[in-house]
């Protein structure tokens, strides 16, 4: 592209960076911001620049926090000894949107996935089996996505954990809710008829 | 959204307010700059917040520009009598990558739009007419958008200028080359019809 200004190509290239934002994108983006008022942009640049620099990880369960530790481990209300073992904090987000779960968690900060190169020792697998070891746990849920990378995972967890003889769950598999037989693939039809269940136990109490 | 930290909200939340970027996108943007070093944010945020600051507008052709004069209306090369009228800066760009364009250009920074409350005087109308009244101009181009608001400011433009005696012209209407008849639209199809060309005129020398 042919910018007039060396500041506006800056700027733009700078947005181009982000995932699934190109140079048309990117472009519209920045004459927007051009548009608003000085005050409203230097809050924007800066809440970036803040959020890189000031935000911490829970020490306990590595999710994003403002704190050392975070909210939901410090929470009185939460259950301490039941532990969700999610990929990311997007994941500890969509759970919590559910309000169906009052345990804690532990974020691994990712899959083991050996295309990309990433192992176990990149992820927070250590530090939960010191959690599982150290602290009286009643149940560990792995909530991983039913991706390769999360079957891997998921086998991986349940090597490490299964000697510590406690209950190791993972989240229910099966057809959605409003989801149509006939367009469901044959893997997760095949599976949720292997693993049906008694229809009594099935109704959301 | 349940965000386990305010820092985050904060920036999912300004990033959210740009167009086209939702709360989902937004969080998936934010997260990939968490993982960027603390640098590479820093520039990312300091070059929003400088493009604000810094930026000028050219004093002659309204184009955005690092300098009070914009390059194309200081360069020696360009034809200062033709100019383009454009509705941003991003139609300059558009007609500099066609390379087909050696004059200058006037940003006139938006379109006549009663719906949106944009009347002729939140335009650079009036220095344009200044323009041509008091500098020597042999062309005055109208490259807007063939939209209901183009029509109404090219209209609204050649009422204006009118009066000058120099040749008004808008750029060409019809079919776009690649395109085929069938798809066309009866609009473009008809006047590209009745507007038709000598064969010889209509090849690029």
């Amino acid at each position: 592209m042919n910018f007039s200004s060396k500041l506006l190509e800056d700027a733009v290239n700078e947005f181009s960076k982000l995932p699934g934002v190109g140079q048309k994108t990117a472009l519209r983006l920045v004459l927007h911001l051009l548009n608003k008022e000085q005050e409203e942009v230097d809050v924007f640049g800066h809440s970036i620049i803040r959020l890189r620099r000031d935000i911490k990880h829970c020490t306990i369960c590595h999710n994003i926090s403002d704190h050392p530790v975070c909210e939901i481990c410090t929470s009185q209300k939460r259950e301490k000894e039941v532990i969700c073992v999610v990929e990311d904090t997007r994941d500890v987000m969509a759970v919590e949107n559910t309000s169906q779960y009052f345990g804690v968690y532990h974020v691994l900060g990712g899959l083991i996935s050996p295309m990309d190169g990433v192992g176990p020792s990149d992820l927070f697998i250590d530090s939960l089996v010191q959690r599982v070891a150290t602290t009286p746990v009643k149940e560990v849920i792995l909530a991983l996505s039913a991706t390769m990378e999360g079957d891997t995972t998921l086998f991986y967890l349940y090597k490490r954990l299964k000697d510590f003889q406690i209950p190791i769950t993972t989240i229910a598999r099966g057809i959605a809710f409003g989801g149509e037989l006939e367009y469901a693939d044959e893997i997760t039809l095949g599976r949720s008829i292997v693993t049906r269940v008694p229809y009594v136990n099935s109704i959301i109490k």
